[in-house]
C-alpha cells in the first residue's frame, strides 16, 4: 500500500509537469502563491465573528476546503523544488516548538514564546 | 506500518492538546495564523531575485524549512477543527483544476484560467 | 503651507534615496513587502478576541502603529515607482465602491457585493 | 484649502457610515482586510518576472491602482477606530528607521537591520 502523502505529492507534480509549469515554479513565486492562497482562505472568515467561523454552512465549508487545498498544493510544489521533505520539516519544527513552548509554562496561554514567563 | 501523514497529524494534535491550546484554535484565528506564517515564509525571499531564491544557503534553507513547517502545522490544526481531510481536499482540488486548466490550453502559460484562450 | 501627504511622501523617498534603495524597489518586491508588513500587523491581533483587539494596551498600540506605518511607507514607495497618485487612487476606488455597494442594499450588511440581494 | 489627506479620510469615513459598516470594523477584522487586499495586490505580480512587474499594461496598472486603493482605504478605517494619525505614524516610523538603518551602513544593501555589519 502506497503512502497517502507520497501519492498526492506524485499527483501534484504530474499535474504541474503535464502543463510544463515547473518553469514558473521558482521558490520566490511559489512563496507568493502560498501567501495569496492563504489570504483567500482568510477571506472566507473576514467580517465574521469567531462563532460564525466555527459553524460554516456546507457551501462555505466547500469554499474553505478548496482554499486549504490550494495552500497545500503550492506547499508541495515549493518543497519539491527546494528538496524539502514537508512532513519531516513539520516533525522537526514540532521538536523545536517543544523547547520553545514547554508544557508547564505554555499550557492554557496563547502568548508568544518570547513573552512566556 | 502507519501512514506518515496520519502520524504527523497525530503528533501535531498531541502537541496542541498537551498545552490546552484547542481553545484558541477556532477557524478564523487559525486562518490568520496560516496567513502570518505564509508571509514569514515570503519574507525569506523578499528583495531577492528569482535566481537568489533558487539557490539559498544552508542557513537560509533551514529558515525556509521552518516557515514551511509552520504553515503545514497550522493547516493540520485547521483541518482538524473543521473536519477536513487535507489530502482528500488537495486531491479533489486537483480534479477541479484539471477542468479549469486543460492540458492543451494551459501548457506553458502562467495565465489564470479566466484568461486562457 | 505644504500638504501633509506630499510632505511625508517626500520624506519617505528621501529616506530611500539616501540609502540607494530604489534599485531593490521594483513593484513585485514592493508588493511582497506590503504583504509581509500587513501580516505583521495582523499578527498583533492573532489569537485575540474581537474585544481584546478593540482595547489594546499602550505598548500594543505602539506596536500596531509601527506596523500600520510600515504598510503606509511601502505603499508610498510602490506608488512612486508606478506613477500612481495614492490619494487619487483611493478616491477613484471609493467612487467604484459607491456603485458596487449602493447604500440601500449594502446598509448594515458585511456581504460582498457579489452576494448583495 | 483643505488638506488632501484629511479630505480623503473624511470621504472614506462617510462612505463607511452611510452604510452603517462601523459595526464590522473592529481592529482585528480590519487587519484581516488589509492582509487580504495586500495579497490581492501581490497577486497582480504573481508568476511575473521583476521586469514584467516593472512595465504593466494600462489594464494591469488599473488593476494595481485599485488594489493599492483598497489597502489604503482599510488603513484609513483602522487608524480611525484606533485613534492613530496615519501620517504621524509613518513619520515617527521613518525616524525609528533612521536609527535602525544608518546611511553609511545601509547604503546599497537590502539586508535587514539585524544583519547589517
Amino acid at each position: 500500500m502506497q503512502d497517502r502523502f507520497a501519492a498526492i505529492t506524485k499527483e501534484v507534480l504530474q499535474f504541474r509537469d503535464a502543463r510544463d509549469w515547473k518553469q514558473f515554479h521558482d521558490p520566490k513565486n511559489l512563496s507568493e502563491a502560498i501567501c495569496v492562497e492563504a489570504a483567500e482562505l482568510l477571506e472566507k472568515f473576514l467580517w465574521k465573528t469567531r462563532e460564525e467561523g466555527q459553524s460554516p454552512s456546507d457551501a462555505e465549508l466547500n469554499g474553505i476546503r478548496e482554499e486549504v487545498a490550494d495552500v497545500m498544493i503550492f506547499l508541495i510544489c515549493l518543497c519539491d523544488v527546494l528538496g524539502i521533505d514537508l512532513l519531516d520539516a513539520a516533525q522537526a519544527k514540532l521538536k523545536l516548538n517543544e523547547a520553545k513552548y514547554p508544557q508547564d509554562r505554555a499550557r492554557g496561554t496563547s502568548k508568544k514564546y518570547t513573552e512566556l514567563s
